[in-house]
């Protein structure tokens, strides 16, 4: 990624020169942090009586976004995202991140401040420390890998192995939004080859189009409604929708030995997303079940649950949680549709 | 890498299918690890009353890593051990890893095993457990990035910033050794550009020149030694050789404030290296001064701390611990050599 404004590359500054630009672009530490980045390891004080939570995630150039579609600051700001929906999805609370990077040779420096700026938004809204981290070349593509770790009271974990016959199922806000921005951005790259980054004018007119784009670039992690329904123990199982709705049903309902059925009628699918997929010839339920990040988080919740779970949706700050169908007693993952019942398709894997 | 006994590649086993692969080969979790692989996020029981390190490292194919040099036992060996080592230099014992890796389209199969052995083997001898980990595509090089977290009491943590002049410099074991045995790989390759990868043939036939090579491909860290330097509050400061000798007391020396001279006869070389070195023409001195990848632990010791500083050494288990120089009031970071001093040259940087 070259910019008109520098195309000084960040490897110029040295391994040494990086980590003191980083350093110096960092908040002021928390006093639990007792050694923060500079020495050859953090040193943090636990969160008393609380488990901690441990959870690492890459994004890799080329495979998990591209410089067409994704400016360095929503780069920045999805590495440290998809790490904190992880935390929220086991129903704790973020609290430090350990940032890791490969950077290619050609990489700018702006580029890399930018993502920086991406990644400390992201941070300031989670209220997540930056402890640490490493740098180093890569003669490849730029390998963007952070670890988070957070906390959640004994009996407060929410697995995915809790779900049990009869549990409703629950989604926050919207699904599909991403899948329908990417699938926008992609047809738009088909349509101006020439493209070589994100573009303040590779947008649609449409404001709701605008926003499936935006929960693409920067997915917004549920991290107050997965600490929420963890504190109140409001919910039977969790997981965020990182690879997709029809994925992460599945993937519950494997690990708590149970099936389910998904209304079709029920899914939050944004208007705009619906028109997306519709102008491309996709059937938007499919799309929406099928396609990845989201960062939703799908909850299974108890007929005795359902009371802390309504006060978990009145503290949820504006963000719908809608019912989208049932665990079962076996009998797979269904779509039940204009009255019949169908096998859901795969989820979304990206490897 | 390809190899003869099979080329398929790891990427055909898909995402789910290589984190089952993997997690089928762990051994069983300690108690504390309350949920493990395999969900959104590991969760763990904190070590009561201790404080937390946490650490992040990523070797490179390319930059870090030569497969003509290193076989896949031995990445994954030393993946996990530079962070064990970053754990050590706190003066703490790690505790477990998150391993993170970006797989390129060509790895065979085998040597992802080969790569998961190796990191098995460094977890069993400093007792780490694998809590957790991500694994995805790269259409570059190889990957493996790790996070290590470990623990450490209160007042016990070892950092750069606390040598006072006056205390004694001691290093454990040898310096010098990974560097002359990585001089002798790129030697070797230099004499047969066809090599492709590291084959047991490629070792020197002289046990000692053997051993240097086996510590550039198989760091020792010393976890038991940085950990009885923090219970004991036997050292200053603390730091490992992964850049080298001569930068790691260059960094004490300046987050401490001090100076600090070195003894060059001090220095504990092994006469292999001398010899590797010298058959290069390069000075033993001030190439095992320089050489990165020993990550042995460099320590600032205190009047006062030489009693409790004999108890670690007593403990050491024949690792010897050797005094090497001096921290001064200022005057920069010197070598003392024949009767003069001359400032240090500037350490390996990986970047």
């Amino acid at each position: 990624l070259s910019t008109p404004v520098s195309a000084a590359a960040a490897v110029a500054l040295g391994e040494r020169g990086l980590i003191a630009r980083i350093r110096a672009r960092l908040p002021e530490a928390p006093p639990w942090l007792l050694v923060g980045p500079g020495d050859d390891a953090a040193v943090a004080a636990p969160e008393r009586g609380a488990l901690e939570i441990l959870t690492t995630d890459a994004l890799v150039e080329g495979v998990h976004f591209d410089w067409r579609f994704s400016s360095p600051p929503d780069v920045g700001w999805k590495a440290l995202a998809v790490n904190v929906s992880d935390v929220a999805s086991m129903g704790g609370a973020p609290r430090l991140a350990l940032l890791s990077l490969a950077v290619p040779e050609t990489l700018a420096l702006d580029a890399l401040d930018g993502m920086l700026d991406g990644f400390l938004a992201m941070a300031a809204d989670a209220r997540v420390a930056i402890a640490g981290g490493n740098i180093t070349r890569s003669p490849g593509p730029l390998v963007v890998d952070v670890t988070v770790t957070g906390f959640v009271r004994p009996r407060r974990i929410l697995t995915r192995a809790g779900a049990r016959p009869g549990d409703a199922i629950y989604v926050t806000g919207e699904v599909g939004a991403a899948a329908a921005g990417l699938g926008w951005l992609a047809a738009s790259a088909r349509r101006a080859p020439a493209l070589e980054r994100a573009d303040a004018v590779m947008s649609p007119r449409d404001p709701g189009e605008r926003a499936c784009i935006e929960r693409y670039r920067r997915p917004e992690p549920r991290a107050r409604i997965g600490a929420l329904a963890g504190r109140n123990r409001a919910a039977s199982a969790c997981m965020d929708l990182s690879d997709g709705l029809a994925d992460a049903i599945t993937q519950i309902a494997a690990a708590s030995g149970v099936g389910a059925v998904i209304e079709a009628d029920a899914l939050p699918i944004p208007a705009a997303a619906v028109r997306l997929f519709e102008s491309s010839g996709v059937d938007p339920i499919l799309a929406a079940l099928a396609g990845g990040d989201d960062y939703e988080l799908v909850f299974g919740v108890s007929r005795r649950m359902r009371g802390r779970f309504a006060t978990v949706m009145r503290q949820a700050r504006g963000v719908p949680l809608t019912q989208i169908g049932e665990f079962t007693r076996g009998g797979g993952v269904r779509l039940s549709r204009a009255g019949a019942e169908h096998p859901v398709p795969a989820g979304f894997v990206h490897f």
